[in-house]
């Protein structure tokens, strides 16, 4: 069953090494059909040279697998959570990617140095706290992301406008329309992070971009006012 | 019309995913035919391997389009300006290229700190500042191109001995004799770029190159008395 | 004699090159076969593209060539005395990788600063001190694998949740249950230094990973509970 | 005539761009032959990709060319001096290779940190000043040469033992046995200066590698004791 779903969902996780955004299994995409309420999501720890469209696990909202042989992605109760308490979102992504992660390990948030970053997000990159002990010893990949719907509702980030946060001393999840979309978003963040953390070795003073640039370039590709690309 | 002005501008596009300066759609090149007073350029926000010659749009210097289905690069208007105001340049390359970029966010010129950047720019590349609320307001893309002038003017800087420029919180323009030129041009100041921040990372208190060591390098390659090269 | 252990020698050498861990000929991989205690491992200073499985030298324990014309790698003492003293693995390598060998050059040990790291390693990956001009004298090399055991010994590490060290002022050392798996370990060193470098340089004042996360991760690959991958 | 000697350089200066040290046209390398004292050197300018055997100029020890329709490489004179006062050497190469670039830009030695460096350079690598302007204008490309020659006697560095240098706010030069040899060189330089730039980011109090650790792996790779590789 969704034939065409565990196919979009394995060549969006065959982009990871594309990219240049995985080492290893260090990666997992999935895509969820929200009539179904079902989502594919890549097995764990399967060689990304081996893996197959038919290797992609079925898993419902609950988390249980409802199709496949494989164990899911150890990640798998992230990706519940956010497709749960995030209902616009069709994919979600999660990577080591170096850069990325970097910033996790710093614990830092991702400033706003430039129009690249405001093209795709409204805003800084938040960096989250860990869980606590009893929140990790209670259901650690679940809580991560009741984690991170609770951060960008508390600290009233608007999780369309910025698709993307890191976990501290852990690394990036990105979401979006699609698993590719997301996937897109994974490299984008990517090379967000490598060039904010030159900037700052090159100008250790250095301040986010003035507020009414990240509006022009944000509003320029998304809303009702964009212009950029095609129609 | 014009089909070999658009093939030269086809091929200098697809340059920059090849030297590695562009991702996803991030740049845009340019090249006039002064004769006609039209430009061919990149269509906004459209994939490199999808792009074809015939994609490319016509554009007149008033910056209305004369051929083409699709919409031009969103700056466009940039482009625009600076064959206005240099009239001896004929291509133009706007890209979010990683180091130069990183300089242009952190609002800093590079400096001339070798022969590598002597052999190419004669002084810093310079980063100018952002446009005003009030300059974007009034037409974002059209001012930019006007920013670069007014501050090549104001700060006495030849644009054809210094063909590029950062845009603060933003990226580099680079503009040459062709559309393959300018890309060539940004191909050279991603790697002075990369040189400057680890020549800075190595030693903070580094100081530009003598000015006669400069001005050698510069006139060994520019102007009458150039020997460097076939005749 | 050894026919496959040749070939799957040769390999995990060949792959060295292949993930970007080695400049001509400054690495090397072993394994040992444990029933003979002979080791297979590459000959000493010769380029990877001219290899060949035929190539490798065997080598017993008291570090006596067994079967080979050409030399074994100049560091057959250290691998000799890993194999002596860690009697549950099968594999060695050593490399010069760009990252972990400024870790070593830098004299640190490499903190663990997040989940990539926590999922391989458990606890920092320590840089041993360098040998006095007397154990150089008296056998750099045999001298190179006995103080890293004794290191792990006077420092209570592990040497199975540990399967890498730095040697000051030279470089990594890795091993694992086969050559194959040594040299995956050796990948994940590279990165997880990449990634430590990276962390400092964006925050000068972070702090490991508490440890709670770091048994997390540790344990969710590793022991009798662990949950990742497949069964 | 010297078809053979033509050959090998060609094939050197190939090598160039495929070990990633030169952009465009930034790098040349040269080969002598001692008994007619003439030396083959890549034509100045010529694009790689163009680059034919057939191209390579044939020059005199007096900088006259022999055989050849091109322009020799504009750093000819410099060849010509390495040449004259080396007589021990047989290949020379000038690249603007990234880290090694920086670090001439940073004026400053590239310190041994470790034993990547010391198994080809006994010492650091010097950094060498930049010519006066007197130096510069009697004769910038010879006077090069002439500087690196006298600055090693005057530093009382073995040629021989320290197979290269950094030009200050310019570029490295690397010599050896054979254009290619020259070449490995050039690698190894580039390699052992990023590292050398990472570790001291890494620890910026850190301290050259002990001397008796440099003797032991430059000595075993080097001179009548060596036991490095195969007879």
């Amino acid at each position: 069953m969704l034939e065409e779903l565990k196919q979009r969902v394995y060549e969006a996780n065959m982009l990871l090494p594309r990219y240049g955004l995985v080492t290893f299994t260090w990666g997992n995409a999935s895509e969820i059909d929200r009539e179904s309420g079902i989502f594919a999501i890549k097995p764990s720890g399967v060689d990304y040279e081996k893996l197959r469209p038919e290797d992609m696990v079925l898993v419902d909202l609950e988390g249980k697998v409802v199709e496949g042989e494989l164990n899911p992605s150890s990640d798998t109760a992230t990706h519940v959570e956010l497709f749960k308490s995030f209902p616009d979102i069709g994919g979600v992504v999660h990577t080591h990617s170096s850069y990325a992660t970097s910033w996790a390990q710093s614990g830092r948030d991702i400033p706003c140095y430039g129009t690249t970053h405001a093209d795709y997000y409204y805003g800084p990159v938040p960096c989250l706290r860990v869980l606590t002990k009893e929140e990790l010893d209670e259901g650690y990949e679940k809580n991560t992301g009741v984690l991170i719907v609770k951060e960008f509702e508390r600290q009233s980030i608007d999780h369309t406008a910025v698709t993307a946060c890191l976990c501290k001393n852990h690394g990036p999840f990105c979401w979006g329309k699609s698993a590719t979309d997301a996937v897109h978003g994974a490299v984008v963040l990517e090379e967000v992070a490598k060039m904010a953390y030159r900037t700052e070795l090159i100008n250790s003073k250095v301040e986010p971009a003035p507020q009414y640039l990240q509006d022009k370039h944000y509003f320029r590709k998304h809303g009702k006012d964009a212009y950029y690309g095609q129609k």
